[in-house]
């Protein structure tokens, strides 16, 4: 089987390595192939060499079974036009279009009609997949059947893959959860304890699936690996720039002081602004979402958000 | 409004605390009133002085608006003879009783079919309540009208109630935690890593939401407070007892081993043959529920244990 993984940061990079050991012939796609270390390593997963028969190029050959793109949401569609027509296209990535507000499997369909394509979501750290321990995912596509055959082109036995036609939800899942770590890094930044993490990270999934449910997805999709899966890792790790985001803000620093902190935005910034459109144009209230952008816009003060987040009339669940 | 606690744990100490704050009258049962701390703190929740005016005492009053029984399940049905007629009683604790399988509200009906009751469950660490720290729970009861009343009388702007109607539901998810805390914590310890973690909770979830719905419960519930919530709180923090407990195990330790490095029974233990013996009675798939059981009973190794939970087949989620 043929393999080309798109993008050799360290998730690409980690399922380049995933595919080899599965006894794939795997090409890996960079944009800087001379960055490979001596090790065989690429820089963004350095403790993880890759074997020599694994091809590093700038060059993306035009035949293949399978191409993963690994590529950020934020620059997926400048990479979509070199995929060669016909091979089906599993996107690796989570989040929304900055402007666009568009999904990673829309992003494709725009672009590139003639490609059939799924999506890659769940709860996987790059490095843990890279030294072979266990984990979990969805494939998700429009076509179920579609969905099993290229979960079982990827999965195996230590990286299970569950499959899904529920690709909207499982986008959503993705997007969602790095703007309810802010939420989460910004209750425990400020001080609220843990209840109050656990209180937010489950309400604010509950949101999720009522936005889900009103995208036309699946509200049951937000409570697999894809959505509570991701979430649970992504709010409980100190390893999340957007959990480390809502730390910062928790404790009083500035949305760009903390961006000059983390040396960069982290995706959930202009996601939640993404989410919260979208919700409006539904009509769905996500209370959790619009404190984080409002907070995050600087139109109220911290303690306005935790006096939004916390102080909700009583009722039904 | 005239409260009695009954039990002056952690847990009841600080809804005295929360209650009084509230600007209840409130009264303390304990086995032991003289344990009572000349700071006016009980034992078990040393930081936290009860002002003088909650009156702790071994006999509960004859009149109450309401009562919160904070006792642990294995120890509920030898108080509730103590229970005035006719004064609404709270539950306050999860698991299900050892021998019977019953669950707290079933316990309560079979002794005393003249008292009615609900059950308050939720990701509550009994420290941060007594800080006044914000949180939130779910109050259940078969009559959703009852629960909302019961909780408007609990709830205060730092503390949160949902009403539900899905008492099964919430008691399920307050048991199955302690299990799945189990697994969690056995994955941990054998090194698989905060992917495996991250699965073996959702997959968990997704287990006890099956099996609420084989019971006559809300799937949904266990995705909320009591459910997802709560398990949130077990599953990550070194605090849980269980999660302790799966450590061990995870790292080698023998179950008798573990439990006297715990000094004493984790509550996920009986917990497991009991929702273990209600799968199979209602015909229901828990594998990670199974293992847990199987693996504490010894009739598996944890490298069984670890292939079960991790190698099984494709399927849809």
């Amino acid at each position: 089987m043929r393999i080309v993984v798109m993008g050799a940061g360290a998730w690409g990079s980690a399922l380049a390595l995933h595919m080899h050991r599965r006894g794939a012939d795997v090409q890996l796609w960079a944009r800087n192939p001379a960055a490979r270390l001596t090790s065989g390593a690429m820089p963004r997963l350095p403790d993880y060499p890759l074997p020599e028969s694994i091809c590093v190029s700038d060059t993306v050959p035009a035949h293949a079974d399978l191409i993963l793109v690994v590529i950020p949401v934020q620059h997926l569609a400048s990479v979509l036009p070199l995929l060669p027509a016909g091979v089906p296209a599993i996107l690796c990535c989570k989040g929304v279009e900055r402007d666009t507000h568009r999904f990673p499997l829309q992003i494709l369909a725009d672009a590139r009609p003639d490609i059939p394509g799924g999506l890659l979501s769940g709860p996987n750290f790059a490095h843990e997949i890279a030294a072979g321990l266990p984990a979990a995912a969805v494939l998700a596509a429009a076509d179920k059947g579609r969905a099993h055959e290229w979960a079982g082109h990827i999965a195996s036995p230590s990286f299970r893959l569950y499959a899904s036609d529920d690709p909207l939800g499982v986008q959503l899942g993705g997007a969602a959860k790095n703007v309810i770590a802010i939420a989460a890094g910004t209750a425990m930044g400020a001080g609220l304890g843990e209840n109050a993490r656990a209180a937010l990270i489950t309400r604010g999934l509950a949101e999720t699936g009522r936005l889900a449910d009103a995208l036309g997805g699946q509200p049951a999709t937000l409570a697999g690996l894809a959505g509570l899966g991701d979430l649970l890792l992504t709010c409980t790790g100190e390893a999340s720039r957007n959990y480390q985001m809502g730390l910062a803000l928790g404790r009083g620093m500035t949305p760009e002081n903390a961006t000059k902190l983390l040396k960069g935005v982290a995706e959930g910034v202009p996601t939640s602004d993404a989410l919260l459109a979208l919700a409006r144009q539904h009509g769905v209230s996500v209370p959790i979402i619009e404190t984080v952008s409002d907070l995050l816009a600087r139109s109220i003060t911290l303690s306005e958000a935790q006096n939004r987040l916390l102080n909700r009339p009583l009722k039904t669940e």
